[in-house]
């Protein structure tokens, strides 16, 4: 398909009457697929299975009877396995429930209640806000919006948020509190924050004293083509003299199984004293036996590289499925741009502006549900409504095919009906 | 011994060496017991280690896939069998992590932050104050302290908290939000709220709108030598007018692994709109595999009890020897007075008044370790400092002999002390 910038109106209202006819014949077929969340498939779960097995002890190697209260910061040998893993040493590690995005809330929620390090709890002052690096992800957003934090949209560029615009925000207003980070294969671009980014999220000067860097590094082993390697958050921030700066999270819920891993938070020597307190009085600990289990499972920090290496091979035809299908169907068409993520559990899309609501809808109606326009921006906003993001992982191969080509036919025929309107 | 008020002071002096020799020679035995948290003994989670065996399926019975994503109010089953246990409408539960106390934290969090059903945040008041029923659960008091929340002991009585007192608070000031309640086998004293207490909890007129009752069933299965039944709250609240005054907790902490195991939050269909409109934003769900395995162990509601009834024939044998032991060494003495609980964690034993602090530090420099005095008050503040928390669960039998004669032996020889500084 040619340049649709290039097409006569004739040849546009023939484009147009051939997609109705195709998307009608999708329509009777009467499918109904899911490319809206990054869940993994049943196949790619079975690699897990052996975390269903029989456990032979309920002892950690060091002895910890694991079926018991206590041990809040979670067991030694995981800290450790997460500390080797991600380089982070292992005291400022503290290993959580099931759920790095709970970690996240409750990080907030102690915010606003308690404050950080000694600063006013948020909850007192007139006025919170957070920078979004957009598109992002919209559960992060769902946290802030629900905790009445106000979000601050920021331009993602192919090294991270745009680090003119955070710099300029973060010094001149005292009521920026924080921002959302996916550094390595965001969501939903798949974009790797550059060494210069993260130096310069550490050395900025922020009005704000209690400014937090939320640090999600949900896909920090999740390469599928090509290792990027994410510059450490903790030295940079030391390095620019603020060394409590960063909340750095992370989880197996895509290494495992989502919904029953074991989700990691991480913070400096004072942050980590602050959470340990307040976590002290929360729970008796998390559990350790599911813990265990991971470490068993996973074995050692090279197990889990080993381990992400057999998830990949399983992803990856789903991925080269969608960029194949992409570029044969939208590529050189002016209808649609994409990104090519070596990494995480996305592909994110712009249509042509104010095109990608209309996009999602025919879609659903022709039997294919995506997450909906907007969720990638605060408030669910987006302001060009064009951006949206494809999730590959769930469905089989054979249901992803017929998936793509009915977003692609949905993305042209949305396009083309929005020129034909202009014209 | 005979009651030491009727003593001379040659014979108290004569019982003070003939204690104090008694208490060397135990010293000498450089014991180290741990008498201080309910935890279960290593024998009695011996009972549950069917857990760590290999999982036949990942599917529910419903034939949903355990290891996925979603589900926020955690699987059907397991609800459906708690609401059978407890007698509550199954619509009205969702399944948490492995913490009740972590979601009774969570649902003061969301007061805090967000307010319940319409009201204004706790956060946004100049005082918010909560009725603790003393002696109780030190773990709650930390919430409550934690958050800021003032509280105000009010004084437990054989059939629950002093009515007359709470109604008489709730009815004056709005400030009171809430009431920590263990309304079955308490901590620490093993009371059983009386159908009359929990109607009139139900009933009386607060002048708060937003007034919760923190409704922690921790041992709602836990009998030990009668069962007690428990008046339905729900059904009390709403005959009061008050269907939303309640917020119910419960868990498998005590009944499969503590910290492994499956809790519940139950409430009124407008509470439960409340807290899955936050929870689903804090999180995309709780550990659903735990949860299947927790149902796969247990069964129905019928295989709790009969488990049940094997962990008290586990338990009960260390509550007789306590029994026994307090009976022998300290009844008729005059010098402490205690619960014979049917069910439940804990036997409750009050010193003389100021003799509760000593006691802890000669039993501690003796080698066994207790709750601290106080811990059992809110601010740890004992007014008469006597009330002191025995938790037998732990030690083996042959290790809570001598943990049960050393503290008789404390207990005595604070109370010698006093009454000697006195004379």
């Amino acid at each position: 398909m040619k340049n649709i910038m290039e097409m006569s109106d004739a040849e546009l209202s023939a484009l147009h009457q051939t997609l109705q006819a195709e998307y009608r014949r999708y329509q009777d077929r009467k499918l109904k697929l899911d490319l809206s969340r990054g869940k993994p498939a049943g196949a790619q779960l079975d690699l897990n299975n052996a975390l269903l097995e029989k456990m032979e002890t309920y002892r950690t190697p060091g002895g910890l009877d694991t079926r018991n209260y206590g041990l809040l910061e979670g067991i030694p040998e995981l800290r450790a396995l997460f500390a080797e893993l991600l380089n982070i040493p292992v005291e400022r590690i503290v290993l959580g429930g099931n759920s790095s995005l709970n970690l996240m809330y409750d990080a907030i929620a102690r915010c606003m209640l308690f404050g950080t390090c000694g600063h006013t709890p948020w909850c007192k002052l007139n006025e919170v806000k957070f920078l979004c690096p957009a598109p992002g992800y919209d559960r992060h957003f769902a946290v802030t919006e629900d905790m009445g934090i106000g979000m601050i949209p920021v331009t993602m560029t192919p090294t991270g948020p745009d680090m003119d615009q955070v710099e300029k925000l973060v010094a001149e207003d005292p009521s920026i509190k924080g921002i959302w980070c996916v550094p390595l294969y965001s969501n939903p671009q798949g974009i790797c924050y550059s060494a210069e980014t993260v130096d310069r999220l550490g050395a900025m000067k922020c009005a704000a004293p209690d400014f937090r860097i939320f640090w999600d590094n949900a896909y920090g082993v999740h390469h599928l083509y090509r290792e990027h390697q994410l510059k450490d958050i903790f030295g940079a921030c030391e390095a620019g003299g603020n060394p409590d700066r960063p909340f750095y999270f992370f989880s197996t819920s895509k290494i495992t199984f989502p919904g029953a891993g074991v989700a990691m938070v991480a913070a400096s020597p004072a942050n980590i004293l602050d959470i340990r307190k307040r976590m002290s009085v929360q729970t008796i600990g998390h559990d350790k036996v599911n813990q265990l289990r991971t470490l068993q499972f996973l074995g050692s920090a090279e197990g889990v590289r080993a381990h992400m290496r057999n998830l990949a091979a399983a992803l990856r035809p789903k991925f080269d499925m969608v960029l194949e299908i992409l570029e044969r169907e939208l590529g050189g068409t002016g209808l649609a741009g994409w990104t090519r993520p070596d990494g995480g559990y996305f592909v994110a899309l712009d249509t042509m502006d104010h095109c990608a609501r209309e996009t999602v809808r025919l879609a659903q109606d022709a039997g294919v549900k995506f997450t909906g326009a907007g969720a990638t921006f605060p408030y669910k906003k987006d302001p060009n409504d064009r951006n949206l993001r494809i999730a590959p992982s769930f469905p089989t191969l054979e249901e992803l095919k017929p998936a793509m080509e009915i977003f692609c036919l949905s993305v042209k025929l949305a396009g083309v009906e929005k020129i034909l309107a202009g014209r």
